[in-house]
């Protein structure tokens, strides 16, 4: 027993050694860890994967049209949430100061789209993120400022800050505001053949115990 | 030592068990690991922060005019490189088959902008993606076809089959093309204070040899 016992507990060590190792080799999985990531719905259910996209995301590029580019399209990182996790509603909020040339211009135009992929999510394993089974969501729309005393406003506040904590303290000075897309069209590529036919009326259809059963 | 081993075996199973937990966690570890990443450069070196974020991702959004949504922006995630790895030059570089709305889009107006951030590199950590000290880049200027038979094509083909090695197998029958994004304006976010001026001679005055030293 003495004998077998440093045996079976090398074997315990080379186990989580080499269970470690596959993991961190492993975007997909470290990610599934560290979000609590549902499993990517089925390809072919367009809306459901277009709302997974939209709910497991944190970040995104929003463009907008640019007046200091004279016209221009401008891509700006931004932050956003649809809801509090595991009750995304598939409206991208946004936490913006006009301090910021993306909120200024979309209140010039509000013209914009937000563009999602499921690559940073971890799910594409060795896949391309050009590659269209690494799927990728853009929604265009009118970016909306959200009007501040709205039942709209609370909820869209409550899904913000749960996702991104740290805006609770972002400078007050900064005026940061509500803002959201109204979602007009929707570019989703998740498999080969070119995209998915979604109108925003099946994207939304989407009940909350829907989006749960993810 | 028979009551000892096996303790010590223990120990080390634990550690690698907490070493996994820890490594999971952190994301900016488990990409070093994954990409090699080189450190990234001193916030205050605005031209050495850029060409860090456009060196170390594989992709981004590429925004364009969309010609289908009536001159609305529409922002597409795409995979790009700027060189071989360790030998970048900056200019980002794609590989874009005219099947796909914004290579269209890009012939027919080519005022574009491509966005990357520092959050998928891993590097920012628990900090918020929209927080200006994790950096974000947003390069705009004119989306344009590389001659298929230039030194420069050669150039680009290499750098993108050596970061997207996929891309060698893409259908032909797609007619998959070579784009380039000619910089005339960049957006750096990467502290508090607002974007960092940058012009792109700055930008671009980086030799190879001091890319190497990132």
């Amino acid at each position: 027993m003495a004998s077998s016992s440093p045996s079976m507990s090398t074997r315990f060590a080379a186990f989580y050694f080499f269970l470690c190792v596959h993991l961190l080799q492993s975007p997909a999985y470290s990610n599934v860890i560290v979000l609590g990531l549902p499993p990517k719905p089925d390809p072919k259910d367009a809306a459901a994967t277009a709302r997974w996209l939209t709910a497991h995301n944190s970040w995104g590029v929003l463009s907008t049209i640019s007046s200091e580019l004279r016209g221009a399209p401008f891509g700006n990182v931004v932050s956003f949430s649809d809801g509090l996790p595991g009750y995304g509603r598939g409206i991208p909020y946004f936490y913006l100061t006009e301090l910021d040339p993306t909120a200024r211009d979309g209140l010039k135009d509000g013209r914009s789209s937000f563009t999602v992929s499921e690559y940073p999510l971890g799910t594409c394993g060795k896949i391309d993120p050009e590659d269209p089974t690494c799927a990728k969501l853009t929604l265009s729309g009118k970016l909306k400022l959200v009007d501040n005393h709205s039942v709209e406003a609370e909820f869209a506040q409550n899904a913000l800050f749960a996702k991104h904590p740290d805006m609770k303290g972002w400078p007050k000075n900064h005026n940061f505001e509500i803002f959201k897309l109204d979602i007009e069209n929707l570019f989703l590529l998740d498999w080969y053949g070119g995209p998915k036919p979604l109108t925003p009326k099946e994207y939304f259809r989407y009940e909350e115990k829907e989006i749960h059963s993810y």
